[in-house]
């Protein structure tokens, strides 16, 4: 009988990352420094990173060792299983065979710890005691908060106010693995103080978050920030995931026609999606690169490929990529992982050179994917993960119609056990699109920053 | 590299589940009606169960075989990991080996899964349609309205009111699968409707919920009752966890010195520790099983071997086991899973018989031990199965003390993703233990049933 499932033992966990750098056709233009609009330099990037991180940032190299200190901790769950979903398969009546990759056995619940242990690894490495960060739903929190507890580091999160009022046992979970939660806008930074001078009421938003969050770091010896997406070295950290669903598609001797993940800041699609790239721009391979966002922010599907910041208060370098315009506040959807107006260079990139295709779908029929993959494989997944179940739900129905037993593979990036309001408001009824309006967007893309030609 | 995780293919899931009745010294003494006081007959149970689950309730046979469709959906999450703790076994610094078998991978977060699809199984093949449940913590409908809704039954969840309203994640999850789910005491049954007639703002409790499961079931033809625990074909079901979790031992080249699992109505602690209990009985093996309750509810520890109801309300059989007294309400402990007076039979038969011990531990101590755990391991642990941990802990540290390279073994029943209210409770320093005082005890074993001797 054929397995469901398919684990590899832990002396197979890749050895080294892949980076996607060595082979693209074209390189994302250079991130540029907020003030001059030069190049940024490492020693402009040592103030809140290590230069290990740094120096991942803009490699070349082909394969990055994992540092045996990580690889160790990666084996507190990696490698991580892949399913068949046969219930899934039933349930549409499709020819097609659906396999999913599925990070949600993580500790952190999400792929976050894949990126976040190397982090907070190269950070203590250089000597660094504490790490700044932000969080918005609330995984990356947990997710740095669980790395920087294995290595002994501190870690400071700032949470969006809003989602720290919303989701409190997303701050316990920070709490429980020791990490200290503050609300955003803070009394702890000038730019909180600031903020609450002047309209004590707010909700917060991520990139105030990210300021408060740089500010710590950037005024603190012994204190760095981390970010959990959009960067060069975190979609490289993420490879592990593609690497070993290459290696256990090899072991079901089935290849992927489709390859699907949701996408936010790229992470989880980059480190999943990149390991089969390399198959299609090196070797010709036919498999179709599936990104999918929803419509409420849809960056790769209507953004303008283009210089930006990553942040609304414009601090952070700026990048070439694929934004809604830094000032673009997504509408409150339930996939808070999604809420970015920018996306990884790397992975914006790909899909200018269409070896990455983008969809973009409404919360409704996400929600409707995501029950009806409860109702057959039994795991109830992150809001932001049901995305690629929906598409691979659509993908298997065009498999149907066309009469042809294709294989597709996505990736269960995380479980949404603590997102179980969202659900609530899905099967009462109460949940509705936001898809956005065209003048909406090209109101925020009228404000990008001037850059040198 | 010795691999932390030891995994067992689907094709070694157990073909038979193991009975312990056929290998016991001392078989308990008959359950009896509570009307006649006389032993039940099969006719007596046939309103409420099926056949094929009453003839289990009674049967002698060593090895009963695991339907095929059960087993099919066992594959969806089973075989369950077994773990080396070795991050806490370093915390400790102990020459103490600690595994444990994780039952949180299952699709309901906890063991529960194991029973109940069985139960829906036989219960559909004699043409049950629907299935009504109560539920306190929330472990036990979620796992009923899971395997319902793969075998395409209705499931009806009477859920304690107070938890219907502090835990409303709970009832989310219940919903996703498809149950319907109804704050008890409700408006649909006649002793719901006289209970909030004479008091509308009641809590609820257990006691109430399972009187209105089984008024629904015993009034409708196409509905059954189904319980999660105590019952012996419940212990039955849950044996897959101790009969996987030898074979993994027996991978890892280590047999356990001592077994240990907590202990609320029995059936994550027999299902785990009976296969071992097997060869302690029948081969001499010296292994110590440890059945770990809460102080609030220390029925093994301080309660009477006696005949009581297993309900407050007096429908169910009387039963011959350890109990405080079915007029017992123990706690608002947060383990809710662990608040029951009674006990299993046969594992109460198997304490009286000196085969198993019984221990325990205030709840500060159990959540003391969970933290500890979840900063080494990864995972945050539910507060009942916690319960187990603290014991492991405490059983390495005395392997610590004597100098003796002891293997511990314990069952993490379920994860604590919808309990993180609870350790919000801990951190903030708000929890209390409820050492239950004598005179209560004594004053609940004062209304024990009158039966014939």
């Amino acid at each position: 009988m054929e397995e469901l499932k398919v684990f590899l033992s832990e002396n197979e966990i890749p050895t080294h990352w892949y980076n996607i750098m060595a082979d693209m056709p074209n390189l994302p233009k250079p991130p540029l420094h907020p003030g001059t609009g030069q190049p940024v330099t490492p020693d402009d990037l040592k103030p809140i990173f290590p230069m290990g991180l740094i120096m991942q940032e803009a490699s070349l190299d082909r394969w990055i060792e994992i540092p045996d200190e990580v690889r160790e901790l990666y084996r507190l769950w990696r490698p991580a299983p892949l399913h068949r979903a046969g219930y899934l398969e039933k349930a549409l009546d499709t020819p097609a065979r659906i396999f999913y990759k599925y990070e949600g056995v993580s500790p952190a619940g999400s792929h976050k710890l894949n990126t976040a242990l190397a982090q907070v690894y190269y950070n203590k490495k250089e000597g660094i005691k504490r790490l700044a960060t932000e969080t918005g739903a609330g995984q990356w929190g947990t997710a740095l908060a669980q790395a920087c507890n294995f290595f002994g580091l501190e870690c400071v999160v700032y949470m969006v106010r809003v989602s720290y009022q919303q989701k409190p046992y997303r701050r316990s979970i920070i709490e429980i693995f020791g990490g200290s939660v503050y609300a955003s806008p803070s009394e702890r930074t000038q730019t909180g103080r600031r903020v609450l001078a002047e309209n004590p009421d707010t909700p917060g938003s991520l990139g105030l978050a990210i300021s408060e969050a740089v500010e710590e770091a950037a005024g603190r010896e012994d204190t760095n920030y981390s970010l959990g997406s959009v960067l060069n070295h975190v979609l490289l950290h993420q490879t592990v995931i593609g690497l070993e669903a290459k290696e256990q598609m090899a072991k079901t001797g089935f290849y992927p026609d489709v390859v699907i993940g949701c996408v936010g800041g790229g992470s989880n699609f980059g480190g999943f999606a990149f390991p089969f790239a390399y198959d299609k721009i090196t070797k010709g391979a036919k498999v179709r690169l599936v990104a999918v966002e929803p419509t409420a922010c849809p960056t790769l599907t209507r953004g303008m490929h283009t210089y930006d910041f990553g942040d609304v208060a414009g601090f952070t370098p700026i990048l070439n990529m694929y934004t809604l315009g830094s000032g673009f506040i997504p509408p409150g959807i339930h996939a808070g992982g999604l809420r970015y107006h920018g996306n990884s260079p790397l992975l914006s990139q790909l899909v200018v050179d269409k070896i990455v295709e983008a969809r973009a779908l409404d919360q409704t029929s996400v929600f409707k994917g995501a029950i009806q993959f409860a109702r057959c494989e039994g795991i109830v997944p992150a809001p932001e993960s049901a995305h690629a179940i929906q598409q691979a739900i659509t993908e298997a129905i065009e498999a149907r119609e066309a009469g042809e037993a294709r294989t597709i593979l996505f990736n269960l990036s995380g479980h949404g056990h603590l997102d179980l309001a969202a659900y609530d408001n899905y099967l009462s009824g109460n949940l509705i699109d936001y898809p956005l309006p065209e003048e909406d967007l090209q109101g925020a893309l009228s404000n990008l920053p001037k850059v040198p030609v």
